[in-house]
């Protein structure tokens, strides 16, 4: 797999609007964007900090996987994304060849016009881990 | 404050011996530092993914705050370091104006010859956050 950055860590937050002043006006960061992403059952705000994103992940139903983290007590970055040159196939396949344990056996449409697939928690240090390219 | 990029995530592990495979033959980072840092009774290493560093730390003493983490049964991302270019001083002393809770109120000495300070998780959405700066 080549992986040329990190694209985006994930942040689950209960509420963009009761954190976004936390990131704009004490970190000095600023929000770009404000996209739904139906599939995931959230709400997400971008903001850039260098080359990479900062995605805030709120949800919006108690069934979201996010909501299921915040439920269990978990604070913070929820998952971090990784830019894979070489396609999310193709990392995938490798992947499961190596015995790493996969979310998604095919890529599927997330945030900013992006194929994304998750890799498990327990297979990857207990970091919740996205592979992600641009759609063509 | 001036946050120019992630600096690095401190990612909490049990073993850096038994977690590397996983980042150099998985995701093809390459390893290119191991540091102790006494301070902070750690065991660190550092690998480079884009402009970000990925530091693994590896608790020396079941007294380290890394340690205690794993124990309450924390994984993967520890801490979200960011490089201030304003200098870490000038930026503990607006988050104290903000009432931005601080763990250190003045910096100190972290790996690869930082200054490095803490803010409180309760202050930063969930996220143990640093502010770094090379050592001048």
């Amino acid at each position: 797999m080549k992986i040329s950055r990190i694209d985006h860590l994930g942040i689950a937050v209960q509420s963009i609007d009761e954190v976004l002043p936390y990131f704009e006006n004490t970190l000095g960061l600023k929000c770009y964007a404000i996209e739904e992403v139906a599939d995931q059952k959230v709400k997400t705000a971008f903001l850039k900090v260098g080359e990479v994103k900062l995605e805030l992940l709120e949800p919006t139903s108690p069934e979201s996987a996010v909501a299921k983290f915040l439920e269990k007590g978990g604070r913070g970055v929820h998952h971090v994304a990784f830019a894979v040159e070489d396609g999310v196939n193709e990392a995938l396949a490798q992947c499961d060849e190596q015995g790493i344990r996969l979310i998604d056996k095919t890529p599927r449409a997330g945030a900013e016009k992006m194929n994304i697939a998750f890799l498990h928690p327990k297979s990857t240090v207990g970091i919740l881990t996205e592979l992600c390219e641009p759609q063509k």
